[in-house]
């Protein structure tokens, strides 16, 4: 099913023109129009999913391995040493198209186009209360 | 199969203890000991895949599919606004332990902790000629 007013529906039905790189039945795969580095792709699913959390895992499976070709793809095609598979969920996570899509962000050593974190330094009480919330809330 | 000098191949076997939160056949899901926020997780899956090029479709899925439910939980045991579901590939991405592992990095609205990136503008024509690169190499 696709949403009529999604953007990204439109787009992964080619009703809006994308440099497209990849597509097949279930997923299209375009240039992200304001990229981390040069080659930045978006894995779009045909189908409509606001998340990750609304995904099969069968769709899920097929985005990734799309997402790792394409990573592949960046290396040889365009000189990179790796790339980042990264899909955000809701907008505090600076997720702003509320349709799934991987980000494949293909990076060089020490290039400065992504942040990621300052790893935070928990002690093991703390580790130990935090992972039994999740069991918890894993286990219903 | 595991390889016998990688750590993440024990602690998914079990060899070395962890906070884990989430355990099946295929998966074991532990707390990251340098979390980018409380309740950060790792999704490993119990056979040794150096990254995401090397692992089946299926696997990626059920990856993906668990690390979905843990940020479900994570907004809902952890009260978070939202989540990152990220997987590094190669040391240029920021991967350091050469075992496929899945961060869910749980979120709040603006809590900084985590950079993403600042979005490039490339022209049409720039985005043309690197999306001929890509689809030239994705269809070989």
């Amino acid at each position: 099913m696709t949403k009529h007013d999604c953007i990204f529906c439109k787009i992964a039905a080619g009703e809006i023109p994308s440099v497209t790189v990849y597509e097949d039945e279930a997923v299209r795969a375009i240039l992200d129009l304001a990229p981390a580095n040069p080659g930045h792709t978006l894995v779009l699913p045909k189908e409509h999913f606001d998340d990750s959390l609304e995904m099969p895992e069968e769709i899920l499976g097929h985005a990734m391995a799309v997402g790792a070709r394409i990573g592949r793809a960046q290396m040889e095609a365009l000189d990179y040493e790796g790339f980042h598979l990264l899909q955000n969920n809701r907008e505090a996570a600076g997720q702003s198209v509320f349709h799934f899509h991987l980000h494949v962000i293909p990076r060089r050593k020490e290039d400065g186009a992504m942040g990621l974190w300052k790893p935070g330094h928990p002690g093991s009480e703390e580790l130990a209360e935090t992972g039994e919330k999740l069991q918890t809330a894993l286990s219903i």
